[in-house]
């Protein structure tokens, strides 16, 4: 569970030795912490053409107290800077990397005008000029449109290209940088993600596209965006389902955290330490449930209604049973797809039929890098964390008429119990073979579900988010 | 260019030295030879509940001369197969590896029926019985159905969930085999699909997901199937390009292959050697073109007129430039997203304005698993080869209703000059990266190339193919 190579070459003794043997030195990256402020610094602005999003974008930055600074590709940001009140300048090209007290902590580029490819040149004069200039664990954030809705081909081609790019920055940055496209629909909110994009946040969150669709409400307080919320989180005993209950209260939800009976009290001692720590105080419950259970939906819906229901279920729950296909019992199967896949359909089905997720709810569930690429030994996993997706995509439209939303996380490699156990060449690898060359935390799991289940992302359904580092290992 | 580790471990001392070094021994693929039959062998059929491509598969497998025994899953097997003539038994599950003679040559699954991921429970049951009975260089093909056109979120789930289950298979079958996906709307043609990923000829394409959603005819022959075929091939003197029109003459089309002015002789020298070797006889040129020049489309539609137009276009040429963003050039970037992509926008204009490339036609765009994951180093090349899989996207639609189709094949590793060159770690990581444990060479692309060109391939337009031995990278 500790990466020992990462503290050793982030010791001062270890910086030495691996800057004199060469050896790759993954940042130490920042993640969010109460005693120091989440947003600071200063972010520079490049665009492409008829950029869309300037008064959107200032909004925010404006909100979360960064200040800015103009590349010159985007010449109309000053004007957009005075209407806002804002104080702004000129970015300067250095030629060699800048000084640390010199150092941008994001580069953000709007690029929802470039209707041709010939226009990308635009986000290169900016990278090429900029990308020195961004300091550790600095973030990139690139705004596109989904290329579906652009009216011509050559428009749909450039924003589509955008993926490419924004890929090869998440792998070419180092030092705990981060790089996200986000393609925004006229009309969509942004706030919600843009704040979590440069937020730490989303640490481990990097060469993503998400798809941003719809308006959204702010939140009253973005400091405790779910205040008021009810959220289910299943498997909340331990690992990375006790860090999205804690996270999400921290958030401001009351959490019911579930698990069965033989964690119950793993689930009691997680759910109490959130009790102790948490701004909502003492309304959190364990419930314990085997959702493999055919009677478990409707206990737990008669659980969450009793008290008046709840507006986020997390769908964290999951177990493997790995062997190769032909080793592989059918209960060890069946177990998994019905765990992993049918238990999240079944319990939602009551939840949605009940109205016990009430309207503006979100679902977020958990799937996997297996289930985008496929793993060895792992066919009944992957199988199951495939068909997570498959959910989120098919019923996102259906859901869309009630205001609930329903995205996917896929984790990559991250530390827990589970990884601790691994053989060390397969933790090695898995550790290494990602752009930010380390694991991640349960936490950045957990902090990008309380994303997407935050009011202000009513605008983003439908979407799979890898919490990976930007692992190579894709489809 | 010479894979002289996967060459050793397949010699007779190689091999035993391999096996008690414990070292991974990748199987040397086999791949189509004139002196020998494309086809042969056993299949074995699996299906879930209400399988609807029985009578298909059976008339495929049939006309390639494949005989086929059913698992018990596929109880619907034999009365098709008596219905069409066709000898069939009863598939005997071993325990134990089964000896070379006993193997079968592919494992077909027909899921099209599987409307709730707990039917998924007959693809554990046909694979954990039969994976250990396929042969050396074997074939895996799963029949699914698009997602999207599934009636119920429980259908459309178990639908996308194969996905899941073919790549994971694909990771975990040894000895040259592959593995892929066929997701085929009701109405859509298998044949050509079925006869390419069960041949040879599809030997470095695996763990891909391939969309069928129309009708299409059979070509005369399937041993020409581009006989009386005009095809244009850009970048056709040297490596994949002279590959892709070399098969593309094979398969019995007249071939214009074109290049720069520099590359004369290269192409000369290419499509003479094309004369010598293709059924088609003497009809093939050389276009010396530099198609980066604004008068190049005109130009190339003019030369192509003068023949009577043309049916398939394939955009090869490409070009490098790599840097790190910060040292890249402007010129560097802008080169390259012109070759890469913008020039086969401007061929493509004309040639469809002026309808030079005829009703029915095909156009086939070279992309990268570069332009899909992104690349250090690459920023230019991986922005200009996202836009060619956005292109292909964006464009499939329109095309339709004139009867062309547009796809893009995205290359891996690739065994080339240009490869050659790599230093040797990062050659030998390309290399080993996929599930087939080697790199693949040009002919690879080619025949994944002249398949999508076929007639037999009408019902197959908007896809990405990757022709990357399963490539662990991906996004």
């Amino acid at each position: 569970m500790k990466d020992r190579y990462l503290d050793f070459v982030n010791s001062p003794f270890g910086t030495s030795i691996a800057r004199s043997l060469g050896l790759p030195r993954p940042e130490t990256l920042r993640r969010q912490r109460a005693d120091q402020a989440e947003f600071g610094g200063m972010a520079a602005i490049g665009a492409g053409p008829s950029p869309a999003l300037f008064d959107d974008l200032m909004g925010t930055l404006s909100a979360i107290g960064m200040t800015s600074i103009a590349h010159e590709s985007a010449s109309g940001w000053l004007p957009v800077a005075a209407r806002h009140g804002a104080m702004s300048g000129r970015f300067e090209p250095r030629t060699h990397d800048a000084a640390a007290h010199d150092r941008v902590q994001a580069l953000i580029f709007d690029a929802t005008g470039i209707d041709d490819a010939g226009q990308l040149h635009s986000l290169y004069a900016f990278f090429h000029d900029a990308l020195r200039s961004l300091g550790k664990n600095g973030r990139i954030v690139v705004l596109g449109r989904p290329p579906a809705t652009r009216a011509s081909v050559a428009a749909s081609t450039a924003q589509y290209a955008l993926d490419g790019m924004t890929r090869s920055l998440g792998k070419e940055a180092r030092n705990g940088i981060t790089a996200n496209l986000l393609r925004v629909t006229e009309g969509a909110d942004i706030d919600s993600a843009l704040r979590f994009f440069l937020s730490p946040r989303s640490a481990y969150v990097s060469g993503q596209s998400v798809s941003i669709d719809y308006p959204a409400v702010a939140p009253e307080s973005w400091a405790t965006p779910l205040a008021g919320k009810r959220a289910l989180v299943t498997g909340a005993a331990r690992g990375i389902g006790a860090s999205i209950a804690s996270v999400l209260a921290a958030h401001g939800a009351i959490v019911t955290g579930l698990d069965v009976a033989a964690a119950r009290d793993a689930l009691d001692q997680t759910m109490l330490s959130i009790e102790d720590s948490a701004p909502s105080g003492g309304a959190h419950a364990a419930l314990v449930a085997d959702i493999g259970a055919p009677e478990a939906p409707v206990e737990i819906a008669a659980a969450l209604l009793a008290s008046g229901g709840i507006d986020i279920v997390v769908h964290n729950a999951g177990i493997t049973r790995d062997k190769t296909i032909a080793r592989m019992s059918g209960e060890m199967w069946d177990s998994v797809i019905d765990i992993n896949l049918l238990a999240q359909a079944r319990i939602d089905e009551v939840l949605l039929a009940e109205n016990v997720l009430r309207a503006g709810g979100r679902i977020v569930a958990v799937s996997s890098i297996s289930g985008i690429a496929g793993n060895r030994g792992q066919t009944n996993y992957a199988t199951s964390k495939s068909g997570v997706i498959g959910r989120v995509h098919a019923m996102a439209p259906a859901l869309r008429e009630r205001g609930i939303t329903i995205n996917a996380v896929a984790p990559g490699f991250i530390e827990t119990h589970m990884t601790a156990r691994m053989p060390f060449g397969v933790r090695e690898a898995g550790r290494r073979l990602n752009s930010l060359g380390q694991g991640g935390l349960p936490v950045d799991v957990a902090e990008t579900v309380a994303w997407l289940a935050s009011p202000g992302s009513a605008g983003i359904t439908g979407n799979v988010v890898r919490v990976c580092g930007q692992s190579l290992i894709g489809a």
